[in-house]
């Protein structure tokens, strides 16, 4: 496989083209960026750690029957990935309040949720990815309403699988975020990344800060916060 | 029937006792606010225009089968209503974008919408209001499933009575929120006011706005606005 023309940057990853029009090389970058990019920061190794956790954890979904546009790993910031045409929605699942969730309903951070709440946010930066109700992305026509049915019935099968996928390694997933796209054929596809980035995992027994609000908050240093979870992730170790 | 004691005083109206238990009286006040109460202004004769407007938009309400919480207007500023808990959710309809609908999701202020859309936001001024997805208001139990299906048809319903009926006055009903309460037997009644303040509403030939707008953006003398309203709905001219 041959990497060719960059297609686009965002501010987490670079995606190229290759030679073979079905698939994409995604390339992980240093960057950090929160509050819809208002703070920014170089953080050297963040783009290999980010592809190790992502590769490890769509490997490890496909093992549990859910497909991604994940095909493999290239090199320790590479991946090859399929195609697809991205649905311009986050879809959110969370667990436990915490964050933006929290503050917008004066919910206390960290009270668990009676059941899992799926949200979906309109990817637009321009916006500042609006919460969408489904009349909203109907109206927008982001996607038709068995699209959203099925996004819904696969974000929650994901949280079930990782939820308990973490809490094996002592992690709590307490809220992530989702990006599908469509492949060639029309299917829905898990795609973007699954990582300390768009998750929020806490230690199971110390509740320590273990993804991006590490950052968000100064609470000390991502990096290590991110080798350990690819540590418990049985990745490879870079010290 | 007496006024009592103040029970509470809002941003545009005071509720008070009465000396029937099942029954408040309202009276509307001088004062404008927007934009979650940072923009201010006492307006004389706003009281009068919104008690006028609400009444007899809902005295012609009940005519078309749309029970509300009114019984009858008490004096130029003041009415009586039945008592309800008020459920804390602002019920928005909306036919046409507008206004911070327009401003989120980034769709040009006047294009009307494919169908009218039914927008819950949490009635929590200390929240700013937001935006809810149906589990949220599940998850803050404000309202059970089945009554947020009420609420949906009960508002749509008022919608299609009101367009109506504003269409035929040569107005164009844009936007609009809803109140809803439970009363004494547990019904969930229409409640609140049905004004200019709470209604987005453009002139059919000139898109001249005839309602809180004209604070909101500056644009030109509120009263005179309210009072075109006022005067096509039927209503005693104060001039
Ligand atoms: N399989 C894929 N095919 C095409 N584009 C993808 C795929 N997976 C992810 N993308 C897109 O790659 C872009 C770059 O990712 P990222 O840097 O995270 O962007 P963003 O700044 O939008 O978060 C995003 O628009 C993302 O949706
Ligand atoms: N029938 C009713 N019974 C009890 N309270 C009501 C009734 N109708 C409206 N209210 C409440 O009266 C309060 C005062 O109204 P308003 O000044 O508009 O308040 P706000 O500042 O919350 O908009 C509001 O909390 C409103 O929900
Ligand atoms: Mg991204
Ligand atoms: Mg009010």
């Amino acid at each position: 496989m041959e990497k060719r023309a960059l297609l686009y940057e965002g501010k987490a990853k670079r995606v190229y083209e290759t030679d073979d029009a079905q698939f994409v090389w995604i390339e992980y970058k240093d960057s950090a960026t929160a509050f819809n990019g208002e703070k920014k920061a170089q953080i050297t190794g963040k783009g290999r750690l980010n592809n190790e956790i992502t590769s490890l954890i769509f490997s490890k979904l496909e093992r549990e029957g859910i497909a991604s546009h994940f095909v493999k790993k290239l090199s320790e910031t590479e991946q090859l990935v399929k195609k697809v045409k991205i649905i311009p929605l986050e879809v959110v699942v969370r667990n436990v309040a915490a964050g933006s969730f929290s503050k917008r309903l004066g919910i206390e951070e960290g009270k668990p949720l009676t059941r899992p709440i799926v949200e979906f946010y309109y990817k637009d930066d321009d916006l500042g990815d609006p919460l969408l109700i489904e009349d909203h992305i109907e109206e927008l026509q982001l996607a038709r309403k068995e699209e959203v049915a099925a996004l819904k019935y696969k974000a929650l099968h994901v949280n079930k699988v990782l939820s308990h996928l973490f809490l094996e390694l002592g992690i709590r997933l307490i809220d992530f975020k989702l990006e599908f796209g469509k492949d060639a054929e029309g299917n829905i596809v898990l795609a973007d990344e699954i990582s300390p980035d768009t998750c929020r995992l806490w230690d199971a027994n110390t509740s320590e800060r273990l993804d991006k609000d590490v950052f968000r908050r100064d609470l000390g240093n991502l990096t290590e916060a991110y080798e350990k979870i690819l540590a418990r992730l049985g990745g490879p170790s870079h010290v």
